[in-house]
């Protein structure tokens, strides 16, 4: 059978560009026993896809190494099966290459149960390694209390409009910090935040002292660097920093160009705690949290946009899109 | 009666000049209902009082002015009393005002039992915020376990070396960092820390790479800016960094010169977890956390040692002492 993938030619340092990944042809080998291979419906772009293509980085679940396909979060169905538990048709959600067929690890993927009331592309964002980041960050990391004030950056973004609505649900005043009127009008208008900050034009740290005159008590970031430190000195006693992103800091020359947050000291004063985590962690987890993310979406308090791109050939490009913030809802690609 | 205390002629911005403070004469006033007397026998020197201050400073425990008497924990001995729970002859411990005499709050005051096994300063370091810090801190915020690898910094310091003594109490691996081969020396034949690093000479990345290739579960850290940016990058999964103390910052010109740390987005790949705290805190937990640290001051698993300074009207300079790491042990004055 003839396939189709993006292999990495070389590591993408500094500004990302695409053509660190080139498009090959190839034949897809037999199955070896315990393998599954899948037919490619849906590519997910990810900030973190960014960051892999620095190849050796921190943020690697994965080695990957030139000549390696490109992997990612992906939905597919399974065409052969050497294992038990997965058989031909099964929907299934997993890590696996950028390509139009993949052999996968059973290890790495999960069969989902079609559901009539969700649409597919819902379990690549809402029911996804997103919805879940915005779920357990929320409320795991976070420590969500109804009587909180909440920040998010990055709202706009899919983890951050999922994480913002989860407070919503929970009763938050929710503050929302995005990029352009656009996206800040989604805030106020679509997710029905409480007010939203566009960063791109307005003065942050002014907007937030006039909106969280109490502090902030539970910052749920997506971006880190200047913002960060900008809501730093906004939070109240006792608060809580997630860190899920920083997306700010993936596209750095050089990483000692990083931006040195300078407000650490208030932790301290305001006996607030910081915490960065990865959704894997929280595996045992999972059925707990997927269930309080199926109903608040199934009660219609959490919703979440797909932004379709059309053919495998462009995720390279497509992820150029996801970084300038350019996306319009969940970006993923459109693969069978 | 004739009193003498160090009232604050001006706030003390940039590098700490111990002149923002003057030495004035008075004559104590007749107690109000609910007032005590004290004299002051000791007085605690601490980071925190240079942060103090600079009057409006987020360290501000208390609000303090141009003419007011400047204030810090202090040991006494009770001379009249208005309020019940306290009679002549008590000793107690609390924060008022640094003079000879000082008419206290007692809402501020603990009465101390006087214990024949431990010296009467020890009460103002071991068995004081300084011992709480070291104790709450390392316990309650860091979570200390027993498989820990520990990183102190400013390990020589009262709070560092009482922190690094719980740790290898607790059976951790230890490893502190000081300014110097006095301070190193004493961290190894002393405390009898697993490795010591002198910041002055070595090269504390690579230093931690060779002594830490599994990663720092917990740094418990006093001093901020650059090692504290360092430390994150060999910090391990699940790692708690605990700040409790920042003094590389406390003494900046423009707090927008303060460093700024690079290595936050290490708190999300390494599932790490940073948290500041303030002793007050935890005042519900005072009784039992004095209590462990009580069993392994009498144990000898924890040591301290006092810097004496002789009479108050040296306070003031003593306090730059503490600032340069000039100290040998928890600093105080010797006031009656």
């Amino acid at each position: 059978m003839r396939n189709k993938g993006w292999t990495i030619v070389k590591p993408s340092l500094g500004t990302y560009d695409p053509s660190c990944l080139r498009l090959d042809e190839s034949t897809v080998r037999p199955l070896k026993q315990g393998e599954v291979l899948i037919k490619t419906n849906f590519l997910s772009l990810d900030p973190v896809s960014r960051s892999w293509l620095k190849l050796d980085h921190p943020s690697a679940f994965l080695p990957l190494k030139v000549g390696d396909t490109m992997v990612g979060v992906a939905l597919g169905t399974v065409q052969q099966s050497s294992t038990s538990g997965l058989a031909p048709g099964d929907l299934v959600r997993g890590i696996w290459g950028w390509e139009l067929y993949s052999i996968a690890n059973p290890m790495l993927l999960e069969k989902i149960e079609p559901n009539p009331d969700i649409p597919v592309e819902a379990h690549l964002s809402v029911f996804s390694h997103v919805g879940r980041a915005a779920t357990l960050g929320m409320l795991i990391v976070g420590g969500l209390k109804s009587s909180d004030t909440v920040v998010v950056s990055a709202a706009a973004g899919t983890t951050g409009a999922i994480a913002a609505q989860i407070a919503k649900a929970n009763g938050c005043r929710v503050i929302g910090i995005a990029g352009g009127a656009a996206k800040c009008g989604y805030l106020l208008v679509e997710l029905k935040l409480d007010a939203a900050i566009d960063y791109k034009v307005g003065d942050v740290d002014s907007e937030l002292a006039d909106l969280c005159p109490d502090g902030i008590d539970l910052f749920f970031d997506n971006v880190g660097g200047p913002i960060l430190d900008t809501v730093l000195e906004h939070i109240a006693v006792g608060a809580r920093v997630v860190i899920c992103g920083a997306i700010s800091q993936y596209d750095l020359e050089d990483e000692s160009n990083a931006y040195g947050c300078k407000n650490l000291p208030l932790l301290m004063y305001r006996q607030a705690r910081m915490q960065g985590f990865q959704v894997p962690q929280f595996v045992d987890r999972f059925a707990e949290y997927d269930a309080i993310l199926r109903n608040m979406f199934l009660q219609g308090k959490v919703r979440s946009r797909a932004h379709l791109i059309d053919g495998l050939e462009r995720a390279p490009g497509a992820l150029s899109l996801l970084l300038s913030g350019g996306n319009d809802g969940k970006l993923m690609v459109k693969v069978a």
